[in-house]
This record gives structure tokens, C-alpha cells and sequence, in this order.
């Protein structure tokens, strides 16, 4: 879908357009050479073919600690007709000495040394071939032999052969030097940003700055930052243009805001030459590059995520050429390297995924393996979520044509962490920061924990899809008031499934910190006086409302906002701690996390409920003890709005 | 075969037996804590579970651009049927931007904006939803939200996430201190090495610690490394107690000499506690480890390639869990790490390997693919051999099991290199330092050339079995004095394999510089008053002498020295050089590599000999282009001793 708008650069490219396009543009112009020690040169490329300045060994050297001797004086030696040598026919030899009369040397094994009264002989078991045992000069490399070739990459091998060839120096190719440039008026500098403890709505800290400068670390070469620049295109077009006079890279970290993504094109147009704009992918779409005055300028977009992207798929690979590698295009191996992968996985999607038509999309997913199945899921759609790109096991990359992608379907994950499934559980269930815990106690005990927040409904379906090793319920029966058991034996279907309390948790209502209206029941919630914010239909909280209201003797219809719907508990105590609801009910958590009252109405008995297979798990172990572990329940008391087991509970 | 020599430490044991002793001893210290910045933590592991500090984002904001509204205005609003806002009534926003009184965003692309008389007016084609477009607060990160554990690795997403959640600094472990104390009489520093042109025979650089300092660096390590210590056990001795008390890791690089590896043994014992002694594996079977002083103390033997799996396979996984990760005796992912290899590849022995019972063996391999099947073959059995590390394409790990392992066995190779086998040929045929350095040529077209150096009859055997891309031959016949073309015909079996030669390579009599001797040509050689130094039967050279002296009407039996044997032109030319032997005969580059004189006495037709579909390959044209190239040739012409096609040949 080239749309091409009265400019003659490409548009609207997929990634490997776009790369090669940068490869083109920039590949041929050579990288400055220097001339450098072998241990100094490590990690960069050869920028000549290097030969041998010496013969290797430069001396003929024994290969064996034994005796060296002429190989004719040994002739007919056997175990059971041994050779014996006077003194003048051998020499000691450790390996690596000299071998300087002799042709051959006997083992020390196949040998045995008498003294007798003529003085000291040498019994030999095993006769000696011509050059047995003997390193030629030069045999292991000779001088002028040809050791490695323009192009190629300096290991610690090649240091150690290049220092044993007397090699003084040699010629590698410079890494490029890169400039970061951050901009926007949104954004302000990490020191700013850890200072203040009250940063303006509005205002983000620049991560794309740490996230770069982290990565350039990473891959081995500097990255210089700028301070942040505001959007204001003579500002920026003056640092690009002092830039490509000083840099041979510069990466201008876009603004979000959609006027900015605007300017830099225009910016880059006026001063050099677009080479493209706007890439098939999600995310990182907006993302373009120039050649200003023979440097490339990459404008990176400014989401986090699509920030990283362009780092990782076109930045990375061009700093490689830019070092003197050669670099193809359709080696995806480039963008394993980029982001640290060393092993892929395959493993199929955990639920039906539609992925844009005619656009590569990037996934951050996390792994699990249930019952000899081995599944990825998403974690988050947004391009300015952090956590979903550090808590990833590794990342995906969805092909331009796929569109709806049923569950099941296998994909290539590069995993960016160390993860062993077999010591994996995966839990399905309903997002609590108390179980959010437990994720560290199983770490310690050497295995792991994942978590799959998708409410309790969702995991017991999970769990009886055979998709998960255990959930949990905390789901209200409304018809008898009890708790879990009717959903547990829906779900199960008669299949053992063990089921254990770990705590019960409080639900109450949020107010306004302080409680202005003092709020003290559902009397208030029902009264006409009070704006309400409910939860959606289907959410646990939502029917314990319902249940409460009907067991006060009170109307939901004279509930006041009883239509309004929040996705999550945080997003309703939001909608508190912004005014525009007097009150919600939720979990203490989201109260505290806000600094909003919370007035205890109810506790819900939060229980685990186990696959029937999931004490043969070897994690099983790990999270039965962390539950009762003394640590866990300590830190979960902390937190308040839980009572755990044999606690004393009052109201 | 645990022996036990009155000690009580455990003796051969196998590399994992070994690696859990050291675990076991040294994993439980906790290393130091220090508290630094999230930018200075990258690749260090948390000491502590790390939560937010903040809720992410802080405030209500926009995630698209568009215009922040009040849902329940938009109600009912479609394409069809749009529903027109006051300005009042709308605010526009750009993505991330607050949102403050409105409960949700339109996006512009639903939108039209409408001027008229009455003002600006929004024209909106798609109701929205509550808190549709909202990123809620805390929607990323809730304030006191886990965001990684103890335990787990320091990423550029982990420093991105960590100063989004507002945390200063974090307790990470530091990493250990380690230092290298190279140890030998026969060793000299690199400075020595590199500024004396004439190291005396016994002497040769000490490459393990340049190997040790960069496979640190490149690990993220740093490494000290002491001055050279002589083979003097007190001096040893010493200078472990004094690194004991100043490093967390001490490593002793054992001379290569039987005398000090017992030294090592009876200076730790005599200063600690040996963890153990001997390692079922080879090369690396004289490793040894020590408790001293609550430190590690490694002995790495002295043979470059038994250091370098020392530092592999002992030495890297103790650094990692002395740096506060969890690693796991069996987990092989270690050995990948520490070689930095990211791709395995399972690949077929190009040749039977006979793998010594009960110890498991280290292979340096490079790689070919010919006609679909993946080969690879060992280079070098030597453990002073440090071109094969160099050269290698990826290390295997032969079990303990293997014996006997036949051609084709799949063994697994862990790359080293990033390697296309689709864009490599492989050429089986005899040395020579002219076709070596096609290597260089066929690299800079981006493909790629390897070379197993088995003779010319191995090299068309090899091409018979389809096990090569091309081989070559300078093969006389001696019926008619004919070169090649019988072989050819012979091994080719009627397949059309196509010829073409690049080269006449002179042979010649090699003899002392100067010529002393006044060796012109074979009648000298028979003449009874000089020594001779033949090849071994079945090579082309000793075929060739045979030749030449059946034409001049000689007699081998009057050649001195005609029953000597060596096996390669440069233990040949050796002969000569050390003054074993008067003269031989060989290529022009043995006698240059020794500074010796060369008479040339022939030349011999050297022809690539290509296999029938090997103009298919992707890297033929390439190989076709580099043996016309003008460069190449004139390279060649420059070493001496080649004639190329169309040149005059005097002689």
C-alpha cells in the first residue's frame, strides 16, 4: 500500500523494504578503520585479511612428556621384546620442549628407566615411527598462512591465535558513534522524574533515553544522550544538523503526540533526503529514517514499545553494517541477537488472536507447558505498557497475512529469558496481588510460576479445558449465598479437583479518601445521595453487589450510576479518586493503591483449585509449601484486606 | 574410576559430578549486595523482590488522539447516523495526554470537525463506551505492584520498567572478582613475545591469559591477571594465599609441564582443601578445583584448548552463581553461553571418530551442507592447536559413551559462528596457501568457502561419495607422466565433472638457505653424498620424485634418506631446516615459511575438479569469479612458486 504524497521516497514499506532500503543507502560507505592490538580488537571486524607473522610452533616441539630418540635406535620394540638405550640415545622431554637431535618421541608410558651399576638405561615397549610425537615447526600454522579474513569477527579464539602468530596490530573497523535524541513536551528527564514526587498529569518520564542507552549496552557499543529537546522543530532541526556533523548515527526519539510525527518528517525533508517513512508494523509504524548529509537518521516513534521495535529490527542491524559486517536482509537471526535471544520456541496460542491484515505484529509473550502442551499467551496490546515487555518471556512476530489466528495455532517465540516449562506452573484466575506473591516464594524454591489474569471464571474454564494447573474462585452463588462450589463442580465435570482456601478477601466500599460523605453501607449506596460505580456483568464484584443489595432489602435501581461499568477494580477506584463517582466497591488493594477509604462489607473465601494431576508437577511442591509458608502469610498481612486461615475474622 | 590416593577428595570425576561439587561448596555464599541505579544494574541480578514505587500511569490518559467526551453524549452515534457536540461538550487530546472531566475518547479518525456560524462543532460517527480509549491510573503498574523478583536478571525492559515505577536504586549482587595467574617456566608475556623476533626453542607465549581476559570480557567480567610466575612451588604458593585474600575467584593456569601440575595438587592441599582433582573429559582431564580460605581456586591446565573448556565448562557457570543466579549442573545451556553460542545445529561426521571410553570429548568441528545433508568433521585432535579453535564453527560434546562413532553419526554441534550452510562450499583436496585464500575472495561476495585439507586422492573419493562441493587433483601418472586426468576419469565413474585449472605449481628441491650443498637438481640428490627427506607413499610429491628419477635414468636406491618419512611439506621442509636432512622436495611456500633455498625442478598442472551440479550452488558463481579475479591472481603471483594460466613458464 505504497501512498506515495507528492514525494519521492518509499512509504507505508514492510520491514524488510525498509532494511534494505537503509542497507542500500548506507552499507557501501565504509567504516573508519583503526589499527589496534589483538586483545583490543575483540568484538570487532577485521577490516583486512590478517596472516601468520610467524611459524607456529617456531621450534619442532614434542607433543608428549617422554624420551625423545632416533626412531631407527627403537626398531623391534615390543611389550614382550623390549629395546633398551644407553644414556647418549635419550633425552627427557616434557611436552613443549625442544626436540632438537632426536626424529621421534616415546610416550613415557611405553617406557621404563633401570640404573644399574653401568649407570642409568632406558627400557623402550613400543617402537618409534619417524616425526612420532613430534610437532613440526610451523605445523600448526605457518608463517603468511592465511589466519582470518576481512569481514570476520574478533573472538577471544582469534585474540589468543592472532598473539601466538606475532601479530602486533591489526585493522578493524571503528563502531559507528550513536546519538540518542530525545523529544517532546511530555516528557521529562529521569532525574526530574525520581526527584519529584508529584509529577503533573500529563507528564512521563523519557524510558525510551534508559531503555536505548540499556540496549546499546548490551549489544557492546556506546550511545551518547541528549538532553530532551521540546517539540519545536528549529530546536530539533538544529541538534540533527549538529549532529550528523559529529555522530555517524543519530536516532531522534519521537514526541507521541501526532503533530510532532509531523514535524520530523518535515524536519528531515528540509534538511537531507527522507529514505522512508512509515513501516507495516505494529507497533513501530510511524517510524522513518533520512540521510542527512550522509549520516542516516532514524526517527524512532515515541511509545515505548514501538520505540523498541525500531531499535531492535532496523537500528541494530544497521549499526552492524555500520561496523563491517555484512548484514541480509531477511535474517531474522539479527533481530534475535538484537534482543538477546538465544533459543526459540514453538508453542501454540492460548486463545484466538486476530492480528491486523497487511502488517507484521510484535508480541510479548509469556510461556507455559500443561501436560506435554506448550502454549504462549499475549501480555498487553499497548504500546506504552513497560511491565508486558519485561515480564515477556520472549517475543513473536506475527506475519503480514495472518489475520484471524485460531487458538492452538503454533508460533516462533525468541525467548528473551532462561525458562524451563517443565518447572513452570501456570495459573489461571482472577488478578489478586496477594497471589501476585507467590510468584517469588516458588522462584526461590527453584521452580516457577506464571500468571494469567483472566478472572475466575475464566481460569476454572481454563482449568477444565485442561489449559492451566490450577485456578481459582471466589464466586458467589447468589441463589444460596455459598461460595466456589457450585462453580467448581460445574467446572469440573466430576473430575477430582482439590481445592484449598488461602485466604478470605475483603471487599468493601471505596470512598474519596477521608470519606467526605461518610459512607458507612449499602443504605448510602442505595440512598439517591451518592454516585455509584459498578463493575461489569459477570464480575464477581458485581454480583456480590447485587447479592448484598437484595439481602439489605434494598432496589438496585435506586442506586445512583448502578449502569456505570469499570473493567477492573483499579478502574473503578479510579473513577473515585478522580471525583467522578462518590463510591465503588472493590478489593483493599485498589483502595490503598490510590489512597481512598475502604469500608469493609464482606469477605469473599479465596480458594486454589488444583487440576487432578497437579501434585506430579515438580512445582507442586514449591507453591503448596509457599501458601503455608509463614513469609507469604506475613506479607500478605501487611498488605491488609486479607484474613487468612485460623485468623480470628470481625464483622 | 574414582581413584583414590589416601585423599579425600573425589578423583575423575565427570564434568558434571565436578561442576555440582563446586556448586555445592560455593553456591551458598551469598555475594555482596550494593545498591545502585536501575541503568547501573543492566545484566546484574536483584538481591531483593523490587516493587513500584508508583502507579503507572499517574493520571487518567488518553491512549489515542482524539477528543475526550462524555459517553452517554455519543449515544447512539454511527457512520449513518452521526451525533453532532457543542464545543463545550469536547476537548481534543493527544495520545497520553489527561483526561480530566470527560470519562472517555473519540478517536479522530471517528470524527469530523464541522466550523459554521454557531462555532466549531464535532460531528462523531461511533458511540463510545465508558472508559473507552482511558488508560485507567495504575492500569500499567499498581503502586506496590511485584515487578521482578530476587533472583532474576537486570534488563534494558527491567531498567525501562524500573524507572517508569518511580524506584531510585535496587539491591543487586555484586558481581565476583576474579583473577589469573598464568604459571610456567616455558611461557613468556605478550609483550615479550611480540617485541623479540627471535624467542629462543622451549619458549612460547602465554596465550591463555590474552584467551581468559577477552572470553571475561565477553562474558561482562572483569578479569586481573598477574604477572607470570615461574614453576617454583613456594613463589605459587604465595601468590595464591595473597589472591585468596583480595579476589572472590582465583585461577591458577597450570604450566604445561607433568612437574608442576603435582606442584598444584600439594600447594592447594597444603593451603586448603581440595574440592577435587581430574575430569573425565579431553581435552581439560587435569582440572582441578580448591577450597582455600572459603575461595575457589581452579587449576586450569596449561594446554590452550584444556583452558579454554575449563574456563567453559567450570569457570563460567561458578562465575554465574557466584553473580547470584541459580544454575543447574545438567543445564548444557551454560557451555552455550560461555562459547556465546546461539544456534545448534545437528550435522552428520564426515568421517568415523574413534571417541576415547569413559571420558567425555570436546570437538572443534566446521561445518558444509552438500546436496541437503549437513556434515561437519573435526579439526585437530591437538590441545596446543589454536588456529582449530579459531577456525571452528561450533564446539560438540562428545559423550562418555562414545566409542567407536561411524561416518554419518549425528552429533550436535553448538555454533559458534553464524554460519549459511546454504551459501557454503566445501572443497576436499589437498593443502595449499593459493586455494586457502579463496577463502578470502568468496567471503567478500558474501558467500563462503571451507576447506578440509585431505589430499588430492582423499579430495576426489570425497567428491566420488558426493561429500564435497569440488575437490582438486596434481596427480601424475606415472605410466605415461600424464597428470589427472586418469584419476579424474577413474573417481568420476562416467559423471560429468567439469575441470579447470587455476594453477602450475612448481615443485622443487628444497634445500638450506644459501644452498650450501650446491644441490641444481636430481642427479645431486642420488648422488650418495647428501641426505634425503622423502614423503610417504601414496603422497604426489614422492610420486613425483619417483617419476623424475625413473626419467633421468637415476636409481632410488642411491638416494640417501629415500626410506625417510614426513608426512606434509612442512615436516619435510623441517628436516631440512633443522639439518636432519640435506634436501627434499615440495611446494615453494614450505621452503619461503623456513628460509630456505628452492630449486625448481618442476610443474605440476593443479585443476579444480567441480562435482555435476555444482554450478547449482549458490556460491559457484562467486568461487568461478574469484579464480578469474585479477586480484586473486596477482596474490598468487606474489607468493612465488605458481604459474598462472596464459603466463610464460621457463624452465
Amino acid at each position: 500500500m505504497a501512498v506515495v504524497k507528492n514525494r519521492e521516497y518509499p512509504e507505508h514499506c514492510s520491514l524488510e523494504e525498509a532494511l534494505e532500503i537503509l542497507l542500500a543507502e548506507f552499507a557501501s560507505r565504509e567504516p573508519k578503520i583503526k589499527k589496534v592490538r589483538p586483545s583490543e580488537a575483540l568484538g570487532l571486524i577485521l577490516a583486512e585479511d590478517t596472516a601468520s607473522c610467524r611459524n607456529v610452533p617456531h621450534y619442532t616441539a614434542s607433543a608428549v612428556d617422554g624420551y625423545a630418540v632416533t626412531a631407527s635406535s627403537t626398531s623391534g620394540a615390543t611389550p614382550a621384546t623390549p629395546v633398551t638405550l644407553t644414556s647418549s640415545e635419550y633425552l627427557w622431554v616434557n611436552t613443549g620442549m625442544p626436540v632438537m637431535e632426536a626424529d621421534s618421541v616415546v610416550m613415557v608410558e611405553d617406557t621404563s628407566l633401570e640404573t644399574s651399576n653401568g649407570g642409568e638405561r632406558l627400557k623402550i615397549f613400543r617402537s618409534a615411527t619417524q616425526g612420532e610425537n613430534v610437532r613440526a615447526v610451523g605445523e600448526d600454522v605457518m608463517n603468511g598462512q592465511l589466519l582470518a579474513c576481512r569481514g570476520d569477527r574478533v573472538t577471544p579464539a582469534l585474540v589468543s591465535l592472532l598473539l601466538c602468530a606475532g601479530v602486533k596490530s591489526v585493522p578493524v573497523f571503528a563502531r559507528p558513534r550513536t546519538i540518542f535524541i530525545p523529544t517532546g513536551n511530555e516528557i521529562v528527564d529521569e532525574e526530574t522524574w525520581l526527584s519529584d514526587g508529584n509529577i503533573p498529569p500529563g507528564l512521563v518520564v523519557d524510558s525510551n533515553s534508559a531503555y536505548a542507552a540499556s540496549l546499546f549496552a548490551d549489544w557492546g557499543y556506546e550511545l551518547d544522550v541528549s538532553r530532551i529537546l521540546p517539540d519545536e522543530p528549529e530546536l530539533i532541526s538544529e541538534a540533527v544538523s549538529k549532529a550528523v556533523g559529529e555522530y555517524d548515527l543519530v536516532i531522534v526519539s519521537a514526541g507521541s503526540a501526532k503533530g510532532l510525527r509531523d514535524h520530523s518528517a518535515g524536519i528531515f525533508e528540509s534538511l537531507g533526503k527522507m529514505s522512508f517513512r512509515y513501516v507495516r508494523m505494529k507497533p513501530g509504524r510511524p517510524a522513518m529514517a533520512a540521510n542527512i548529509g550522509g549520516v542516516p537518521v532514524i526517527c524512532s516513534p515515541g511509545f515505548p514499545m514501538s520505540c523498541a521495535v525500531t531499535l531492535w529490527s532496523l537500528v541494530y542491524p544497521l549499526i552492524r553494517t555500520m561496523s563491517g559486517e555484512r548484514v541480509e536482509c531477511r535474517d531474522a537471526g539479527y533481530i534475535s541477537e538484537a534482543i538477546g535471544s538465544r533459543e526459540i520456541l514453538k508453542a501454540g496460542l492460548l486463545a484466538n488472536h486476530s492480528s491486523p491484515a497487511g502488517v507484521m505484529e510484535w508480541l510479548r509473550v509469556k510461556c507455559a507447558e500443561v501436560e506435554g502442551r506448550k502454549f504462549c499467551w499475549r501480555l498487553s496490546a499497548g504500546a506504552s505498557v513497560l511491565w508486558a515487555l519485561a515480564e515477556a518471556d520472549g517475543i513473536a512476530m506475527l506475519p503480514e497475512s495472518g489475520l484471524e489466528i485460531p487458538k492452538g495455532s503454533e508460533i516462533t517465540v525468541l525467548l528473551t529469558k532462561r525458562v524451563n516449562l517443565s518447572r513452570r506452573l501456570l495459573f489461571q484466575g482472577s488478578d489478586d496481588p496477594a497471589v501476585n506473591m507467590l510468584v517469588s516464594f516458588v522462584k526461590r524454591a527453584g521452580m516457577e510460576l506464571a500468571i494469567r489474569a483472566v478472572g475466575s471464571m475464566g481460569g476454572l474454564a481454563a482449568l477444565s479445558r485442561g489449559d492451566a494447573h490450577f485456578a481459582a474462585a471466589h464466586l458467589l452463588d447468589i441463589r444460596d449465598g455459598t461460595y466456589n462450589t457450585s462453580y467448581i463442580e460445574q467446572f469440573s465435570g466430576g473430575r477430582h479437583w482439590r481445592r484449598k482456601l488461602i485466604f478470605h478477601r475483603e471487599q468493601g466500599i471505596i470512598a474519596s479518601g477521608g470519606n467526605p460523605k461518610n459512607i458507612r453501607g449499602f443504605e448510602d449506596i442505595a440512598s439517591g445521595r451518592l454516585t455509584f460505580e459498578n463493575r461489569q456483568p459477570g464480575a464477581g464484584t458485581r454480583v456480590l453487589l447485587d447479592y448484598m443489595l437484595k439481602s439489605s432489602g434494598l432496589n438496585a435501581a435506586d442506586v445512583v450510576g448502578y449502569d456505570r461499568i469499570s473493567i477492573t477494580h483499579m478502574e473503578a477506584a479510579n473513577k473515585v479518586a478522580s471525583g467522578v463517582a462518590d463510591a465503588t466497591l472493590g478489593i483493599k488493594a485498589a483502595a490503598d493503591a490510590l489512597g481512598l477509604d475502604f469500608i469493609p462489607v464482606a469477605k469473599e473465601p479465596y480458594e486454589l483449585v488444583f487440576s487432578e494431576r497437579f501434585e506430579e508437577h515438580p512445582a507442586a511442591p514449591a507453591l503448596l509449601e509457599a501458601i503455608e509458608s509463614g513469609e507469604w502469610k506475613s506479607a500478605v498481612t501487611r498488605m491488609g484486606g486479607y484474613i487468612l486461615p485460623g485468623e480470628a475474622t470481625e464483622f
